[in-house]
């Protein structure tokens, strides 16, 4: 079957949960879950720091139940829970500085409540369907490029830490509880929706606002090389990996087509916006101690195990970026 | 310079905080310290599920200052730190099936407290040296045996991922923080003053006071081969840990001399007891999903950088665990 009827037999009329539901890809999944007529409830915290924000669900109002709630209240995860068929567990501190300053409150969030939440799971519905987005910070600094998922996992902040002992919670509640879950390992992840203000989720939405409001762009170091995952791509991934069940149990990288440095991306973002210039930085002595220098992932496990590659170029995910920008940049201000 | 004038110069009048110190290690860890000068306090929760025991200090009560606190609790952190050179940081929750059951008490304590600990240090005292006891339950099924600090990590029990969590903040604080601290993977330790109550700490306690209760040992499967490291070397190597800059940023599995299976140890015991008999029996399935078959190290590494290597036989540990317990058993039920 191809991926979209698979998806719509999925998906259609059934209840699904989104924690982080307003953030970034969150709210891109909904809109995508929505055409497939799933019936979604988003939890999300709306914490001012993090990816949350009412403008991405606009249109969707009447289409989607939204709780304000955070994952760190353990109360009324029974109630949300019950007769969900599936769970996208997405919500989460994302900023490593963040993690670095503040490593309680990362904990709070990124382990913490994971095993509350899958013990809530246990208690309450074991028969959900589980994605849980982890990230590529784990690898810390690779030590072959492109990194696959054996390579070690050594991850260089708290963020790190964190996000890797919550994706061994969802694989031991899969193996032991049998609490069927997926864990997808992102990595830069840009589109309409990403947060822009600060360079909490990335630093391109730093660089798309700094060039619509006519600033030159900052590049720190600008040598490292990177890959990025469109956003529709990630959110396919997503679906995928929550539908099909081969997927179950499974520790999949998502990753982009090709990688560049960002030098190149900077280049290549000036020419699509069509305006703009970058400058060269370097690096601040605290933040160098925690960068992991290039970094680009070997995706082709997924795409054997799920039939999924990225299919959207970094020009093209670039100029979709700065056109949905030019017109709703006010509201991520 | 030999092991023995090395710490004593390391330690001698210095101030040594002990997390867990009532505990089977640290107990242990305690003595050797007083015998080397050191001016040790302890902490200690006392928890009863736990491994402390005011019995393991006895005659040592004038010699130590001893603080009932349980590591979750961060109000008094501060002050305990001040002033101390060392830090050995052993308490813990170590029942892996504790961890199935009761996950998040796990995480509290084997997690969450570890990385307050560390703030509490980078706050107020960046200066002092910490060794942290790690767990060999992070490995996982091995790949290949002995294993080595090259093994992929891959806990299979909630306590496995906490501990796992536990090393990587300790190991990130020393990188990046300057906080300088050593992890050591200890495997099955035995010795005097372990917990013989029931088998969270270590099957092989329950073993001893069976036989000295006349009761025939339990052994469950019995072909699954293990190491296993006798107190007194663990604490050597925990001491050398402290005392050799080789060793900060390190992570060192510790072993045994030789490994057995179950029967032969359980047949070991029987001989060294001069009393008693053992039966096999068949694994209870919710044992079985965690266990993890055949495990013993690989421990080469500390011995190049630290000079360390496990002395004591399994058959020398046996026999000096039995006679201790010959006279205490009383007090350990």
């Amino acid at each position: 079957m191809k991926p979209a009827p698979r998806l719509a037999k999925a998906f259609k009329g059934k209840r699904v949960l989104i924690t982080g539901g307003l953030g970034f890809i969150g709210s891109n999944l909904t809109r995508s879950l929505v055409k497939l007529g799933a019936k979604v409830t988003i939890l999300d915290s709306l914490i001012p720091e993090y990816g949350g924000n009412r403008r991405n669900l606009r249109g969707l109002e009447r289409k989607v139940s939204l709780n304000l709630s955070d994952v760190r209240d353990r109360h009324s995860l029974p109630e949300f829970l019950r007769g969900q068929h599936y769970l996208f567990n997405l919500a989460g501190q994302t900023s490593h500085m963040d993690s670095m300053s503040d490593p309680e409150t990362d904990l709070e969030i990124n382990c913490r409540a994971q095993l509350t939440l899958l013990e809530a799971c246990r208690k309450h519905n074991t028969g959900l369907r589980i994605v849980f987005a982890s990230t590529r910070q784990i690898y810390g600094r690779p030590d072959y490029l492109p990194v696959d998922e054996k390579h070690p996992l050594r991850p260089v902040d708290v963020n790190g830490i964190n996000k890797l002992a919550g994706e061994e919670y969802h694989i031991l509640y899969s193996k032991v509880h049998g609490i069927r879950s997926t864990v997808l390992r992102l990595t830069n992840t840009i589109g309409p929706r990403m947060r822009v203000k600060d360079a909490r989720q990335t630093f391109v939405g730093v660089w798309i606002r700094d060039i619509l409001q006519g600033k030159p762009i900052e590049v720190w170091g600008g040598e490292q090389r990177r890959d990025f995952t469109y956003v529709d791509d990630a959110v396919e991934a997503l679906l995928l990996s929550a539908s099909m069940p081969e997927a179950v149990g499974g520790i999949f990288n998502l990753g982009g087509v090709g990688q560049v440095s960002l030098r190149e991306l900077a280049k290549t973002l000036v020419e699509v916006a069509g305006q703009g210039t970058f400058q060269i930085r370097t690096f601040p002595s605290d933040r160098k101690k925690i960068d992991i220098g290039d970094f680009y992932s070997d995706c082709r496990l997924i795409e054997s195990a799920l039939g999924w590659k990225p299919r959207t170029s970094i020009r093209q995910a670039l100029a979709k970026t700065v056109a949905y920008y030019r017109k709703e940049l006010p509201y991520y201000l």
